[in-house]
């Protein structure tokens, strides 16, 4: 038992996350691989039982908000697109099946744009608990990822975004194409120097993939150096397309970790004013953000 | 027994390609995927062996020719690459280990270029058996395949290529990315609507990967039309960085099936003159010119 009187779910593809929540604040995190890209619909309910059943009290049931892709067509259950423009946030919550009497768990509706197409599901939790933290921010919101997001925001609501498959592109091709052979380890310098060439000749990244191979077969080239000129060509070439995003505007990047820092490090070196700024900590003060305004609307379904 | 006296060998990384050959013609073709990228440097004699064997006689020794990934440092033996500009082939032959007393292969070094760094296996005997079949020929070859080759040819040398990452790019996120959710078969339509967004902003390939998913999901986007327009892109995309190639030029298209096609359909739309050619012709007559050459210089080492 916890005492908590709510729990937060961030549900993405790969991992299940979890807050055990008093009020604002995060009790106990706990983590596990069950994400919903491979998940059965009925065994959503169990996997959410198994991370956070010892939180729960047997007299009495608390509500779950939960972000993420369960809520997509495939996950736990679909929680249409809202269209932008709109705030991140703003209702749209669909009660999943009851799992268990303990608790009941509500899915945030994911942001779509018509032209060009384009979907989030997890991040706009992201934003709104940015904008809840930072209140009275205009400006863009870049999102580091496996599906790397850029975002404008004005007054509260999400103008327009778009999604680059920048971070898909480097594990596929780091992993598993003919360039895996040279590949190891990382270096900054490599880094810039690949992130230069990218937003330099975007269009020649077909041919520059090919040249790292080439360079690892005929100079030596260290395999630090390829895997990071790898990393800086493909976010280079992103940064390319999204200099609508960023050109004259300041920047806040929302994400954990290497990653993130790799953006910053990248807009830095373009003299783009940037701020760092922590997922858990967005994702939590969205999720709460929620639970805030749904707190009368009975929580509990049964 | 086939009467042979002499043997073709096309050994790229995923398939051994074998033909008996009595002068310039082709008489048994045998293939199988005992591809170079697969064996232990110890095996290659025995696969060879295991295709050919049947051809050999007990008390005579034949001479086999052989391009493509055998004769690259993680190969049967190394075969040096040659730097160009030079002829695409004229000499540097490399005696492998005798596998078999009625067989002595020889392998056929690739090309290399310094800058910017870039190397072929196996494309420089298509190149070769190209011109002996289109003698005087001028211009620029275009070579599609995993690794697709631009390829300038003057005089009868390679002045220059460029390699692109594009096939094996297409496989990777086509089989194993979140677009595989959405592909399958195929759009003629679609594929030139993808040449066409590729060609004009080959800069914003990695966020219109994600509108295919993006359409996908909102718009129900045609499986067979999101794959060819993934296909789409990334030719475009190599188009239009391999402009300086085709731009005023005339292009051979060497290569086989429905990739070559694909190739040549595109730049019909630009209003490139292209002629079409079948890369199996070009190879038996790029290693026929290497036998011919080399036949005085005892070709059976024992």
């Amino acid at each position: 038992m916890s005492g908590a009187d709510w729990i937060a779910l961030d549900w993405g593809s790969s991992h299940l996350r979890a807050w055990a929540m008093l009020g604002d604040k995060p009790m106990v995190h706990a983590t596990r691989d069950t994400g919903a890209g491979g998940l059965a619909r009925d065994a959503f309910g169990p996997a959410l039982i198994a991370l956070v059943g010892d939180w729960l009290q047997a007299d009495r049931c608390i509500p779950a908000y939960a972000c993420g892709m369960l809520g997509s067509r495939q996950g736990w259950i679909e929680a249409p697109y809202r269209a932008v423009p709109c705030a991140p946030l703003d209702g749209g919550l669909v009660a999943a099946p009851q799992a268990d009497p303990r608790v009941s768990v509500y899915v945030v509706p994911g942001l779509k744009q018509a032209k060009p197409a384009d979907v989030m599901r997890g991040e706009e939790t992201q934003i709104a608990g940015f904008l809840a933290l930072n209140p009275g921010w205009d400006g863009v919101i870049c999102l580091p990822g496996t599906h790397s997001k850029w975002v404008h925001v004005s007054a509260g609501e999400v103008v327009s975004f778009q999604t680059f498959l920048t971070g898909e592109t480097f594990a596929l091709l780091a992993g598993q194409s003919v360039l895996r052979h040279g590949m190891a380890g990382w270096d900054d310098a490599g880094f810039d120097a690949g992130v230069a060439q990218g937003l330099e000749r975007p269009d020649r990244l077909l041919a520059r993939l090919f040249t790292l191979r080439a360079e690892g077969l005929l100079d030596g080239l260290d395999p630090a150096t390829a895997r990071a000129r790898l990393s800086g060509l493909l976010i280079g070439a992103e940064l390319a397309a999204a200099k609508p995003y960023w050109l004259g505007q300041r920047v806040a990047v929302l994400g954990a970790g290497a990653l993130a820092a790799l953006y910053g490090r990248a807009l830095d070196g373009l003299s783009v004013p940037v701020s760092a700024h922590t997922a858990d900590a967005a994702t939590l003060a969205g999720l709460a953000a929620i639970r805030a305004a749904h707190r009368s609307e009975a929580p509990c379904a049964r």
